[in-house]
Order: C-alpha cells, then sequence, then structure tokens
C-alpha cells in the first residue's frame, strides 16, 4: 500500500512553497533542490494551480508562491484530491468484479479504515508541517537559508 | 493508493474457507467461484500456509483448511503480514531518498494514519466477516448452498 508519487511530490512542492511565503519559486529550483525530475513537477504544479493551492506568475520575474495561508490546506484534503485512486480494492471502483460483492462486510471494514486513515490527516495542516522550530532544518536541507 | 490483489486474494481465500468448516476446500474450486488465477491462488495459498493461517492436507481427498477459528483472525494482522509494502511514502523504506527525511513531520503523520487504519482492521477478525446472518448470502454467492 503506497500513496502515488505524484501525490508525495505534491506535498513537497506545498512544504517548499510554505518555507518562502516571501518570494516566488520556481519549478526549476525545487526540482534542483529534491532531485526530482522537472518534467513530473510540471504536471504536480499545474494540478495544484488548477486545484487553487498553487499561484503561478508568468513572464520574467514570475514563479510560484503558494495561494492562500498554510494554515488553510489540510494535508487530508490534498491527498483526497491528488490521488487518483482511493479504491483499496477493486470492489471499491467495480463492485462487480467479485462475486461475493453485495454481502460482503470486507469493503465496508476496508471503508472505515481508509476513514480513519485520512482523518487523522485532516488534523493536520501545511503549517504543522513547516513552522518553527522545524522550519529552520527544513530550509537548510532545501539549500533554501541563502535565498532569505 | 491500493491494497494488493495478493492480500485481496489472501482476505478472499480466508472468507471461503471460514464458510466451509466442515470440509476441506481445493483452490481449483475458490479459483472458480471468484473467477481468479489458479496460479495466483497457488502462490497466496502457500504464503497463508506458511503465516499457520492455512492447513494443507495432502493426497487423494486433501485439500485446504483453515488452521484455527475464524475469532482469531485478525484482519489487521493478515494485512500487515500480506502487504508486502506498507511503505506509504518512499522515506518510509529509504530515509535517504529525500532530502528532507530528517527534519519532515510529514512522515511521522503518514506513520500515525498508517496506523489509524490497521487499527480499524484490527477491530475486526475473519468471524466478523463471515458469521450470520451474512454467511447465507455469501455461501450463495459462491455457490457453495449445493456443497453442504
Amino acid at each position: 500500500m503506497r500513496i502515488t508519487r505524484y501525490t508525495d511530490y505534491s506535498l513537497r512542492v506545498l512544504i517548499y512553497l510554505a518555507l518562502q511565503p516571501e518570494r516566488l519559486s520556481s519549478i526549476r529550483e525545487i526540482s534542483d533542490s529534491y532531485s526530482i525530475s522537472e518534467a513530473h513537477l510540471m504536471k504536480v504544479v499545474q494540478h495544484l494551480g488548477q486545484l487553487g493551492y498553487v499561484v503561478t506568475l508568468r513572464g520574467r520575474g514570475g514563479g510560484l508562491r503558494l495561494a492562500g495561508a498554510p494554515e488553510d490546506i489540510r494535508i487530508g484534503d490534498v491527498v483526497r484530491k491528488m490521488e487518483d485512486d482511493l479504491s483499496l480494492v477493486e470492489c471499491f471502483a467495480d463492485p462487480g468484479a467479485c462475486c461475493i460483492t453485495a454481502p460482503c462486510k470486507l469493503r465496508h471494514v476496508l471503508r472505515q479504515a481508509l476513514d480513519a486513515f485520512l482523518a487523522v490527516l485532516d488534523d493536520y495542516t501545511l503549517a504543522d508541517l513547516t513552522t518553527r522550530p522545524r522550519a529552520k532544518a527544513l530550509k537548510a536541507c532545501l539549500g533554501l537559508d541563502a535565498a532569505e
């Protein structure tokens, strides 16, 4: 059981942007900082923009920033929206795939477990992941100290 | 986010066997009932045997049965043991993969969410999934009525 890399990268982008509220960031510098593919990140950032998490300013001096306050971004919401498939087992998406779907209690149990998983993530916002005293160490890891 | 088909099939095998405590079952009939690959099921059953969930009696008149009572088989334990990768994000398995692993709070949040997921599954045993009034409908779906 894994969260997609796509969702993982989206959370890393949001963490990066939350650490730099006072300036615009570029996809290039985010991809360099995390050593991950710039092409992959472009799709992630575009999707984050469509969902209203990120604002992109085009042209010279352009770049990315968070669209809102980190306190308003719930981690559970980000995972729900970025994760394209939260169908833990095939009967979540296709009730006809298994012959016992109708009477089977397992999918209800798994649904309840998934709800508990997301409820924990809903208890945290992006601010919880990026505020002091954590911010300083995160910035150092990402090479952001010099940029301030 | 998905549970592997391997784990899904293992739960289906256990449900099937729990519905037939009074006789031995064959991999062939389980694969026929669920319309899933016999070869795939053989690996699943072998693993369930190694873990002590299932007993296989060889030879003519042989077959499979549960090794213990359905009340003693926790769904959370089955998922923990059958799911080969519960590393939700890459830093669970490889702390060096992402530069911010050390100060990052996200993996602790995700670990807490995974624990909540498994805790719900620990609240249920195989008996909860297969006892009356559910048993009759499950048996009908699996074509087990005539076998009794």
